[in-house]
């Protein structure tokens, strides 16, 4: 791995590479928490029309889990790393990131490199677990699959640099659409299938559809800030549930920490939520929520406005997008007030506008040819079907930096240029010397 | 009309605009021949479908036939011109394209500067006679059409720039798909549609498939240079027939012409053909085409080698595509012999790289999640359900153009530096005066 680069983990987050061999076998590169959720949706799906599907993973992975009863395959590398001390690691980067201090453009982003090189780091040394272990590879390799479904943000390679590794990807599956993306031009070999985990509703557990219909009219308001969040300080809990205790709203909050004194009685904790049964209940007026994708498209299939309280990642650029879009209000989890996260509340619920752009952003997301998933599944197919996607790659790949820029034609052209001024510089001085020389004759004569 | 541009004529083909009313009513703006047969199957589909679709046409349209028996309902606009009037015009106008001396780039390029402004004369003449037509235009407003479906290639709007025109469209119909197309970066409000009117070969008329039949093993060729081609000399006519009389093959060729004298027993001329059908016969080696769009995704859909010989318009160019991407040999009319011709179909038809490339073409033009044409009607539905595609719409259609350009940018910081040289300069200089005045000072005493 010769470069590290933040982009990786905000855009590129699903490939699919070729590799040849007989059809249907399908070899899984994943990475941890949300990524994971949704790649093995795509899984299930693949080993439901019959693909056989592999999983390569750590024997330190924190929710890839073989023992679940399931038909996908688990290839478990060994690593010197614990699944504890790797949930660890990760759970103080994600919690450096959140508080690193934002006072000026360069300090932060040199921390963020160094916090991200600490993360490529930990991949690399996945990475080489696997390509160090030659039982392993010659396994694989005999294994003859005929794709790598790869997710991008972990990226791993036999000698090679991220951008040729990048090159190398016959299809890129993006984990959003155009309800969330603004138009921007894209190349024919990438492929936005976000929202693919959304589906309806389901009933909710007995107590808590209870809870829901006991707001009446006022509705509930749906609260969760990710599994990744764990050291909430008891101010801030304070500061958030004091503001919740002032709504008419019932609140279901999933929180796994001290119960806060200014807890109100309209809301609950828990430690678990059926996060997607209960965005698309009937009674649901808002969701306060950290931005993660999958949270973000549960919210835009139910057409639900949101208070969006970002910490690290790409979580602060999706709620921009659901900000720009008129169906979320965005704020500091640091500094904000519990005034501050009452008002953000009163105006996603009482403002029309937000439900009203929620809704079109659900109604466009549910309005496509064909879904999210069965085009994922579709492409992944299409790619061994076809031995690659030669058809929609664009020939860039194939150019050098130097060639990509067009830097060889422009050298020629500045060569070209350059010569012929030395040529004729140097022809304008041989004239006028000559001249000069005639001159003098003639005036001695 | 400010503008006259030849991309429009070969890229940008159908585009749905919104018009705000009720669902389900579309007036359609057609062109002529190859462009109104491809249409017509959308507006089809949209009848059966149960859309109200009303074409809006001149008394001198050429192929929109509103005697023939249809769902679709024609409005007909009075022009002084005659349908055989523009019969002749169009005519003229492809043979002068034909026959463009090409010596040099700029000969040629303004050669056809001057036609496409006849042409353009001539579509700006039949949009007057729209929007002048004050009776006509009330009777259209009336109606609360909820989508416009324009030919981009002959352009009218209510006093505007094609630049306008062009930026209002809710969505983009193109007429090609990734097959045809080389990889490059598209907006997302494109949706490309090529070979929407492909379906599968149906049986030949008696005759004609004894006539196939009877080339055992050889297979036939299956000939024709469109509809556009009228008046081709005796010499290239005998050309051509002597080059296919010297190949194994039978050939079928749609030819309106004199008999040519070198014509062989092998060949077989005919007023029209039923060309799909023959191209999806199996006894189909080659296709020899103009290389117009609708006959070339019929080849890709039916996987058939070609050999092209463009005459004009977008067909060097569709032909240059088919040869890139190994199905095809390019032949130049005016220049070709026998022998040129006979090589070239011999190289289709005995190399089997043609065959296997024409054969991939097929198989990504037939591997779609969802039909060409259901995609395009799908889209023009969504055009009508969300009264626009305002999430697909680049900002950049809302930029001037120095803002599109950056230019308000760069002049501002090119005033800022000019302003910080004028005032640092300004200021050097004062000091120099100052430290000389000193000086002369300090001499004196």
């Amino acid at each position: 791995m010769s470069m590290k680069w933040i982009s990786v983990l905000l855009l590129l987050q699903l490939s699919c590479y070729y590799s040849p061999g007989s059809s249907g076998k399908v070899l899984v590169w994943p990475t941890e928490y949300s990524h994971w959720i949704n790649m093995k949706i795509i899984l299930d799906e693949l080993v439901q029309r019959g693909h056989e599907v592999s999983v390569l993973t750590s024997s330190a992975s924190i929710l890839v889990d073989p023992s679940k009863p399931s038909a996908i395959k688990y290839e478990i590398y060994p690593t010197s790393l614990t699944k504890h001390d790797f949930e660890v690691l990760l759970r103080k980067l994600f919690d450096k990131w959140t508080y690193l201090p934002k006072d000026t453009f360069w300090t932060y982003f040199s921390l963020l490199q160094e916090l991200l090189w600490e993360y490529f780091d930990c991949i690399e040394k996945l990475c080489k677990d696997v390509v160090l272990n030659k039982k392993l590879i010659t396994k694989l390799q005999e294994s003859r699959f005929d794709l790598l479904l790869a997710d991008a943000v972990g990226p791993c390679g036999e000698s090679t640099t991220l951008s040729e590794l990048m090159g190398k990807a016959e299809l890129w599956l993006i984990r959003t659409y155009w309800d969330f993306e603004f138009p921007r031009p894209l190349l024919p070999h990438f492929e936005f299938v976000g929202g693919l985990h959304c589906k309806p509703a389901t009933p909710l557990p007995k107590e808590m559809e209870e809870f829901a219909q006991s707001s009446g009219e006022n509705g509930i308001v749906v609260f969760t800030l990710g599994s990744m969040i764990s050291n909430m300080t008891e101010e801030r809990a304070n500061v958030i549930a004091s503001a919740l205790a002032q709504i008419p709203q019932k609140v279901i909050w999933r929180f796994d920490g001290k119960k806060p004194e200014t807890l109100g009685p309209n809301t609950r904790l828990y430690k678990w939520i059926p996060q997607n049964d209960l965005l698309g209940h009937l009674k649901t007026k808002a969701f306060i929520t950290h931005g993660g994708t999958n949270g973000i498209y549960e919210a835009i299939y139910h057409g639900i406005p949101m208070v969006g309280i970002p910490f690290f990642a790409d979580q602060p650029d999706n709620i921009v997008h659901m900000k720009t879009k008129g169906a979320a209000v965005r704020l500091d989890f640091h500094t904000m007030s519990s005034t501050d996260l009452l008002n953000a509340l009163k105006t996603v619920i009482n403002d029309p506008s937000y439900k009203e752009n929620a809704m079109k952003l659900s109604r466009i997301h549910r309005d496509q040819p064909v879904k999210p998933l069965d085009r994922a599944v579709f492409w992944i197919e299409f790619v061994m079907r076809h031995k690659g996607t030669k058809h929609l790659r664009p020939a860039s790949h194939d150019l050098t930096w130097f060639q990509y820029h067009s830097l060889d034609v422009i050298g020629f052209l500045l060569a070209c240029v350059a010569t012929a001024v030395f040529v004729i510089g140097k022809c304008c001085l041989y004239c006028c010397r000559k001249f000069a020389k005639t001159g003098k004759k003639e005036k001695r004569k």
